[in-house]
């Protein structure tokens, strides 16, 4: 196992760097295994995490009693249920890997090979990226579902998570590392970072020459001071402020299930719909009923002046509305003219994560899939949707709601690349 | 046209930031227009860029006459032939225009589109990234060719080029502008940045909001600063330092022949071999003949111990020699004992951006193929062949020696990026 004695303050940065050369180079190794050579890992990775749930369960034990006893750091119910480990939610971790390592291995892909007039045969084949960062809070299933999608993709994988689990972490990469032992993978392939010092997160994403990306899962302002910090390149998922906008020509049956949906399946999570766009010409038809449903849900409604006036017990919404992620039982409303306004109002207050219309109408749909310009654009189905399972990928290592190199949900491909193969018999440029 | 008189320097940033809000605009209609419109536009840029002639010859002679005057700042030979326009180089800018307009189109682009088991139809569409900004160096053709790649993908860019093309900049700037003024489509989607005041870079790879992207293309000094400096995502082209492996298993002849022209052709590309790397077994078969071709057309060869045993007029190479991009009729090389020690050297002293191996052996080429990690990997080529148009994309931005978004040779495709789309019937989430 790479993770001995946490280091002094001052000798942090020499420690990341160390994880950093050790990762470099089982990076290589990872990167060349067979997919059988990767199955069999995850496999018996899954098996020793079952022989060792006694001892995972203790560590967190500790952990849930330090979050508990402290009363200058209490931690709010939330995040003492995202900290808790059960025998079962042990179980769901070890089922995971075994359904990681069922899907396609997409390393060695190739594809677009033509060829060239000259008789250059190019196209490119899908690699590794290499060293993978991921930085993460308290809970310590990630640290399984990080390590083993990074394991899967090739790559070699850094672990930093909060600080809180620190003890259910050290459990859980032992085990991963006494699976992972006689299969011949070097146990760098996955290293946990075993200080809760802050400075080893600086360190993480500042070493380029050890890390090729870095991903941050949590809140927002975690998020900006690692992308504002990082000198190495970051995956990242900032706002989830979608919308639904139901259209002049929705059926309104279905809109008010899919909007009701959107918001009140579940608060919480990214793609939960924050701001309701209703076409005037079925505001009437739509409004007073939905409205009726989210109260009786218990959110609170902030409406725009035409919508209060349909549904007087909306308090006014404010222009700082519009741009809220609630991640709470409260949703913002607003009638709009219709189809061009509410496209508009998405772009322009929006956070381009997930965003639907209802609409039975063709060349509606056809504008709204084109002009909103967000990470998953939908048509009659609930936000709710944007995640990487309902996507078919497999398994999901976050949602970027960057433009570049991954959008949307990200799988096993995000951890990849693709190089050019060119294929000669003896070219030489003229 | 956008481009009015430069400010002073305390009103750069607002000046940039200005630009950044027009390209905002501009990106939203030139992202929606359809490929007859981006079409029509490039060939009329086409034509004013012939009818405008005269006038751009006049402003790159002012150019000219500046940089061959000023004493304090002379440019070197190489930089006045690139400052210098001809009429057959604006006619092969006009020609450049149209053979885009003939290129595909990527925009709306819609693929992998999967049922999931509920029914929802998922798939991904691409779209343009936005606003793009190029920072380049004083290549008056860059501004054309720039320009309209970024128009055909759908987006909007910001020009900074050297200043001492300023006068042909402007010119260039003009006759696109003019092109573009009947076809409706905004004059700000192509902005050129008319001070030659540093502050102009720093504001825009400052300002996210407005730029999506910005590719340097330039010296590894300047692409250093950006990276450093950039809040913007950066793409970036840094060192091209290749190699020809020349196997045991290699067809000497042919190996003799890539093996120079990697080299001879150009040496101020970055595609060209910097180190030439040969297997023990072929090395007497091989080095003796290549080296006097070599010193023949008046490359200086700098070896490790085994080739200056062979070729005795070989100075000594350092290790700095291996990690060294010359550009210049400088070759290093080293006998390696086969293809481990090849692909160790690559992977170590390379810069991950083209190298070729010259085998007959199917297994070894595999083996290159999977191990070299770098963005084009060859059998049997001539690195020089690292190209945007030998690749068959039909134009170039740059070359990426980064992994994500975009790797190696970048044409249109590198300039869009794809969401997703999930297309229903009324789904909820259960």
């Amino acid at each position: 196992m790479q993770n001995t004695a946490a280091p002094s303050q001052p000798d942090i940065t020499a420690y990341m760097r160390r994880l950093g050369q050790a990762a470099r180079v089982a990076a290589v190794q990872i990167g060349n295994a067979t997919t059988a050579e990767k199955n069999a890992a995850l496999e018996a990775i899954a098996q020793s995490l079952l022989d060792n749930a006694a001892n995972i369960l203790a560590a967190n034990e500790k952990d849930l009693r330090a979050a508990t006893r402290d009363p200058r750091n209490p931690l709010s119910a939330a995040m003492v249920e995202r900290l808790t480990l059960t025998p079962e939610r042990i179980t769901a971790m070890a089922d995971g890997c075994r359904q990681v390592a069922q899907l396609p291995d997409l390393i060695g892909e190739i594809t677009d090979m033509t060829y060239q007039p000259n008789g250059l045969h190019i196209g490119k084949m899908r690699v590794p990226l290499g060293v993978i960062g991921i930085i993460y809070e308290s809970r310590p299933n990630v640290t399984m579902d990080a390590a083993i999608l990074c394991l899967k993709a090739g790559n070699a994988a850094i672990l930093r998570g909060g600080s809180e689990a620190i003890h259910s972490n050290l459990a859980i990469a032992a085990a991963l590392h006494s699976g992972l032992q006689p299969t011949g993978l070097p146990s760098a392939v996955v290293q946990l970072v075993d200080t809760t010092e802050r400075a080893a997160v600086g360190a993480l994403i500042q070493m380029p020459e050890y890390v090729d990306i870095v991903v941050p899962r949590g809140g927002k302002g975690l998020i900006e001071r690692i992308s504002r910090e990082a000198s190495v390149p970051v995956l990242r998922h900032l706002d989830g402020v979608c919308h639904v906008y139901i259209d002049a020509d929705a059926d309104c049956a279905k809109a008010i299930e899919v909007a009701y949906n959107a918001k009140a399946r579940r608060y919480g999570i990214c793609g939960a719909m924050e701001t309701l766009l209703v076409a005037e010409a079925v505001a009437e038809a739509v409004l007073p009923e939905l409205s009726r449903r989210y109260f009786a849900r218990g959110i609170e409604l902030r409406g725009c002046d035409k919508s209060r006036n349909l549904v007087a017990r909306m308090k006014a919404a404010t222009e700082e509305d519009w741009r809220t992620e609630y991640l709470d039982a409260i949703l913002a409303v607003r009638v709009v003219h219709g189809l061009q306004q509410a496209i508009d109002h998405i772009n322009e207050y929006g956070s381009h994560h997930t965003d639907s219309i209802i609409t039975e109408n063709l060349a509606h749909s056809r504008e709204f899939l084109r002009r909103v310009d967000s990470s998953s654009v939908m048509v009659n189905a609930s936000t709710q949707f944007a995640d990487g399972f309902e996507y078919g990928l497999g398994a999901e290592i976050g949602i970027s709601t960057d433009k570049l190199h991954a959008r949307g949900p990200v799988g096993l491909q995000g951890l990849t690349c693709q190089k050019y193969i060119v294929l000669g018999d003896g070219h030489i440029r003229p």
